[in-house]
């Protein structure tokens, strides 16, 4: 398994994604499709598309239907799309750039990015809802509750709350550890237990994703701060420097660079070591790990 | 059945579903326990509690559990709060007062307002889709579906995305009626809907209560519109003489104030008839069309 398949295969997943996103939010001529309009700005603006990935990778490990796995791929993305999309407002973190390209509020006014984000993050429950989704209803309404877990006040908005928080806290490792896991590390676990999930993983299988998840997560965020400190807003697509603009705690401020780009390494290498028992059907989820944190962008 | 009837009716089942919220939207001691506190303070505040009266109401008709119901009540309720609290965002409506108190963003701030409606729409899936609001897992993604389809593009969000853009349009009695069957239609359609899916009706008796939720649907906004013209904000308890100001056509401004109040009230005795093959056991939900017509507040 080389660089360049791992990059081919992101890159047919991310286009796979696409497609289906632009599926699910068709256009129409009704006069609030200014709505719809910002919500597929939204989302199909490019992004590296990880989540997505990470649910048709973990899903291929059981022989998941190719549909299936994109609607839930596509479900997670709305809600990470909609996260960025309330992140960015001026109340929030007040951002103008993201992928390279005007934030959504600055593209369309706040009112429809509040709206567009309101709309994806209802629209991802209403995709997972439908049978397309999966046969079976056990297994839709398993993936509705543990994304709603994974996206709200207990994981992803509890996480937004708490970063928001954090600029008036003095936050240690574990803290911010906890903090990371609750903003991006739920999403990114949930993305890998929504592949166990459609393939009725075994609990050994299940346990083994979740494992993997979990230093991947960590791995990602510690790659995303030191992005933030060494990377240039043409190369990364988002405003940089802004953790420490703000006086923000992150995994660099508090270990340092070079300790936490180490940090990262062994998370990756430790993520890997956890898909053994899928041979080489883990082969790009593995290698994932260590493309996420070498990473210029 | 008289009004002290069903108003005892309404303030037991507000009181009812109260204490589910309480329960559902518990307090910890995590920093980031401001969250659940905005979470509380939108939805445990008071108000009529109208639609979940009507999943309450609707369900009984089918003799649902009371356990079931008032989580499919309170996830209702979650979602219009939500609803309301971006709704009354500077950048959206900008209210300061509603239920005669603060704001969400007046109280807390506009980052933790945007939370809070992010974490109560969530919350709304992840208690519908948990097993104790039905064993049945059928019925728990049919639930998830319809509140889903209810709320998102082409229901409440698309409804409050067109509320805005109209008062750069001219709107006429048919396209106003289109806007509030999204923007509030939906979600009272969807509260009595529930009561029929969780009590598994016949397609005659969902057929005649989403007929019953049609016509109240738009009684309710009529009085609405009524109120915002009328009453007073002490009285109203959020601003009034909003929509004339900001020369937005309403129903009462394209039918005048008497032929709007007569056609709720035609529409009031029109949404009573649909529930005749209930016998009493519908009461509670023909009464209360009128008590929403002629509501002070």
């Amino acid at each position: 398994m080389t660089k360049t398949e791992l990059d081919h295969a992101m890159s047919e997943a991310a286009s796979a994604v696409s497609d289906t996103i632009d599926h699910l939010l068709s256009v129409h001529d009704q006069p609030e499709a200014r709505l719809i309009e910002a919500m597929r700005y939204a989302t199909l603006g490019g992004g590296k598309r990880v989540r997505p990935f990470l649910v048709l990778q973990s899903a291929a490990l059981f022989n998941v239907r190719e549909e299936c796995a994109l609607r839930a791929a596509a479900a997670v993305e709305m809600v990470h799309s909609y996260s960025l999309v309330h992140d960015d407002l001026p109340a929030m973190d007040d951002d103008d750039l993201r992928r390279g390209k005007p934030t959504c509020h600055v593209e369309y006014d706040e009112a429809t990015a509040i709206l567009a984000g309101d709309g994806l993050l209802t629209k991802a429950f209403e995709v997972l809802a439908d049978e397309r989704t999966h046969e079976d209803p056990n297994v839709r309404i398993h993936l509705v509750s543990a994304l709603a877990e994974a996206a709200g006040d207990q994981g992803m908005v509890g996480g937004q709350m708490l970063d928001l928080m954090a600029e008036q806290m003095d936050l240690d490792v574990a803290e911010i550890t906890r903090l990371q896991q609750m903003k991006t590390g739920r999403l990114i676990a949930v993305s890998c237990a929504m592949g166990a999930i459609l393939g009725h993983a075994s609990p050994q299988a299940a346990t083994a994703l979740r494992a993997y998840a979990h230093d991947l997560g960590l791995a990602f965020q510690i790659a995303d701060d030191l992005l933030d400190v060494e990377g240039s807003a043409s190369e990364v697509g988002k405003q940089t420097h802004k953790d420490a603009d703000a006086g923000k705690a992150t995994f660099v401020s508090l270990l340092g660079v070079e300790q936490a780009r180490n940090q990262a390494r062994m998370l990756a290498d430790q993520s890997a070591q956890h898909l053994e028992m899928f041979g080489e059907k883990g082969d790009f989820l593995g290698q994932l790990a260590t493309f996420v944190v070498e990473r210029s962008h």
